[in-house]
């Protein structure tokens, strides 16, 4: 009669090391890029077979699917869902970019941000993998854009055009990744002049 | 009496196919990444023997860097040097600016701009690859950087810290060229938009 929850206890382990794999493998995409996300590569930094990681996600894609989806699951527990805590409006999209700023002085993937290293590697090679770094890059843009009009609608931020200054901020935000994955930091503090600058318009 | 014209003619030829080779390299490094750049799919692609290309370049990071310096070639040919024919100034900034965003629309590389992908590309991976996009990329900025002062020595805009909009200009012109390769062109619109704002300050 315990085969169902013995059957659970597998699928939940299963699920952990899938999760864990995911983890690993954005945390290799960030340094590497997403093309040295190898199952090769995740077994050897692991320690587990490789036939034990080719059952879990089937191809190199899938792993490196796996990996997008990672580093999404990640930037919205670290930056968008601590961010709705604050009153909407300003307060939100400045806490938004805040957070995104940590994020990028305080990484959680060792190589930084690590959709901005993805989306340039992949912008050339149409696929399911680029795709996905697309959809994810457009969802935070939308987000990030639809409070800002939830700012203008309580009267802040008057005249600006919310996707023009989310594209800004993106902008702006992405080459202070960059710079400071180079060793630059003084670009970060450039950068936060701007993004000052833009949200006090 | 005719072995030195001999040995200049082999040179000459020499010099000929490491350039186009290493351009060629610089095309294949815009769409997949520097990592890209091998010795095996050069040869593949010129139909040239691997020794050949070997004996020309060494290694796979001589030719990486070959494929950089070919790319920051074609910028100085094709962006830097037309607009030095513009009075200096505000003039040739407009120009500089122009010309960056024509190589964006109509790229010289077939994956766009190789800069934005290749720093991205690399930097998390500290080397000589990684030293000579950084350099290339800082002596582009202190380039435009030094243009804004002439402008600014002549009285145009006024109270801008060049650096900061040396920073801006390239963060903006460099997301829109990452939004075009993935095939959304309204970006580029935006950027255009912002850069118009930002000169016209």
């Amino acid at each position: 009669m315990n085969e169902p929850a013995t059957s659970d206890q597998r699928l939940a382990k299963g699920a952990r090391s899938r999760a864990s794999i995911a983890r690993h493998a954005a945390d290799v995409a960030s340094v590497e890029g997403l093309n040295g996300v190898t199952i090769g590569r995740l077994a050897t930094d692991l320690g587990i077979s490789k036939s034990g990681i080719a059952t879990l996600f089937g191809s190199k894609e899938s792993l490196q699917l796996a990996a997008v989806k990672a580093g999404r699951d990640a930037f919205v527990t670290e930056i968008i869902t601590p961010s709705l805590n604050e009153p909407r409006g300003l307060p939100r999209v400045r806490a938004l970019i805040d957070r995104w700023f940590a994020h990028i002085t305080e990484p959680f993937f060792p190589g930084g941000c690590f959709r901005t290293a993805a989306l340039t590697e992949f912008d050339s090679k149409p696929g399911p993998v680029r795709d996905a770094l697309v959809a994810d890059h457009s969802a935070w843009l939308a987000f990030l854009a639809e409070e800002i009009r939830k700012a203008q609608a309580q009267g802040e931020l008057p005249g600006v055009d919310p996707d023009m200054l989310v594209f800004e901020l993106d902008a702006v935000v992405s080459a202070a990744n960059t710079a400071r994955q180079i060793g630059d930091d003084t670009k970060v503090t450039l950068a936060r002049a701007i993004t000052d600058r833009l949200l006090n318009a």
